[in-house]
């Protein structure tokens, strides 16, 4: 059964966090309307920092509705793609604000996809200690997953988003059309956080992706108003109850564990953060089937549905010589490893995670029969 | 009247900010110690973070007090100096964490000063989004001032502290007998952080330190251990008002307004922090005169005490085609600054200091007053 929702009307999702609470607008046509940011604050300066791909696409409409707000509206267009999220290329966000001498008033625009979101908030973080900022997500996993949260950083050559804050952003804006400009394997790449809240949350939720996967490959604006809407709610759930990932939280990154080393392994930027996420769902049910935890028809159901979502499930072959070792060498340097335990995201039953270690024999079955083609 | 205070007794000062707040410790041989850290976490890996010139005087006396406490204690030693507060220097902090795979509950240790401290701070700060850490500072200006109150950061070559986080220490060891191997030039530049409290919150410990200021200067233990201590609670009690400076903090950068310029004109590292700050006291209590806050008896009593605290108090010529403009020009892009407004920290009266503009013909009066020699 399809959601009763118009996509005309904008929804609207709260996170709780006491004086840093914030909202996320889902809807159609935001970007380009003053209305959407009604309530900000009106500094002096906004900049609106955004890449070389979504800058034609969008820069001139957000400048548009900012207009009004700020006596200036600046921008920061940076090159695009995962391979620039670290030091360099938030240096050049830093250069630009002070040369233009922005105050600690100035607000930032993250107009894009994860890799601008997560280096404009962390810019946001660090500039004179600490500056205001909104998320305008363009891309579909952006606005269910990385703009959601306060989560920011930049990648070290040595592990991904090992340097970054948690820092807040006064709104998040996640207009519906910016998805229609989408590549479909960046679309899939969002698809693969929308399915990862059914598994860890609400299987339910899963059940409903499944029945209209169609329709949410083909874009349909209802469906995919809710698939975003219901991602935000159970994301702002977990959130609200764990900002800092002292616990809780830790259960978003279901798949991610495996899927940060398939992408540190292969380069970053080899595989979109999305495909590695899909494939490590499937890898982290199979790790989770291995411990007894579900059987085996989970995991099937599961790979199905990241296949359909034209998403990869056969794992690269890291190190011909010693694949398993890569693959844990890597996965020890996981934020969430513990004096070198990896602590895993295991579903347990399905519709509830929780975090475990697991015996390095049993993880490296996992990844051999992982690297097979089906 | 000297304070009836035996150094061999340690003092403790509160500072209270919450679920951050934490205490300070003051008092003669702390560093190689274990019962100074008794209380702090028990992590796997301890990391102290100190620089070429303190490494050969307290690392092997620190490292031996945590050894009971971490399964590793790791160092990394950077090069000193204002001039190597950058992010290059940051990065050789995060290369060495990831190497040795330390986890998030590893905790930092800051052994050194103003310029390890922060730049300790901010990477712990920045870390995997955060470790704890714990300030050790070893020079009088770290004791009294950089070290509290959480504000952590490194330099942009357009401005100081311009790159930074708000991220409080577990705990900060102020051992007085770290100040006997200090350089002259040092200790002078830590005096001026102490004369700063008198003006902006307390006259009758600007008499005190009037009246002590050659036991002082000689480093006696006794006198020491009060001026730390009375700072560090003046310090607490700002802090705890106004932790992320919204406000009133703003008052603890008497003085460094016209001290940035300095700085930052003379090239970070020319003069020392302490000593600009010395001469932008003077200068800022120049300008609270011509705005007719204080009259010249003051400007003059805060002079010679700045002089007798061995710091300069004539202001250097930045450029002798455009002196004035240069300073302005440098501190139109200071912190505090909006929308191209300077805010400078006036006494107003003394004992007391806010936050005022002024005009650029005033503030040009007071540049060419304060660069000829007395």
């Amino acid at each position: 059964m399809s959601p009763a929702i118009s996509t005309t009307e904008t929804q609207r999702v709260a996170i709780d966090l006491g004086e840093r609470s914030y909202d996320i607008h889902i809807g159609a046509d935001l970007i380009g309307h003053a209305g959407t940011f009604a309530g900000l604050p009106t500094a002096n300066t906004g900049v609106i920092v955004t890449n070389e791909v979504v800058a034609p696409l969008y820069l001139a409409s957000l400048r548009a509705a900012l207009s009004g707000r700020h006596a200036r509206v600046l921008d920061v267009v940076l090159p695009d793609g995962e391979s620039h999220k670290h030091w360099q290329t938030l240096q050049t966000i830093f250069d630009r604000l002070l040369e233009a001498g922005c105050d600690r008033k100035t607000v930032l625009y993250a107009l894009g996809g994860g890799v601008v979101g997560d280096m404009t908030g962390f810019a946001a973080a660090c500039y004179m200690r600490g500056v205001p900022f909104v998320q305008v997500p363009t891309t579909l996993l952006a606005q269910v997953d990385s703009s959601v949260g306060g989560k920011t950083g930049i990648n070290h050559p040595l592990g991904k988003n090992m340097i970054g804050a948690f820092h807040q952003p006064l709104s998040v804006v996640c207009d519906l059309d910016a998805l229609r400009s989408l590549p479909d394997r960046e679309f899939s790449a969002g698809m693969a956080e929308i399915i990862k809240y059914g598994p860890i949350a609400d299987m339910a939720f899963l059940g409903w992706i499944e029945d209209h996967i169609e329709a949410l490959m083909a874009r349909d604006p209802a469906h995919l108003a809710h698939a975003v809407r219901r991602s935000c709610e159970i994301k702002a759930q977990v959130v609200g109850a764990d900002e800092r990932e002292s616990g809780l939280r830790a259960i978003l990154n279901f798949g991610h564990t495996f899927g940060h080393a398939i992408e540190a392994g292969m380069g970053y930027g080899a595989w979109l953060h999305g495909e590695a996420v899909g494939c490590g769902m499937v890898m982290a049910a199979r790790l989770s089937q291995a411990l007894g935890l579900v059987d085996e028809a989970f995991v099937e159901r599961l790979k199905r549905l990241v296949v359909r979502a034209g998403l990869p499930v056969v794992a690269p072959v890291l190190d011909p010589a010693r694949n398993a070792e890569r693959y844990l060498e890597l996965m020890r340097v996981d934020k969430k490893a513990e004096a070198g335990e990896i602590r895993f995201v295991l579903i347990d039953p399905p519709g509830r995670a929780s975090m475990r270690p697991a015996s390095d024999a049993v993880v490296a079955g996992v990844i051999a029969r992982s690297c097979q083609p089906a």
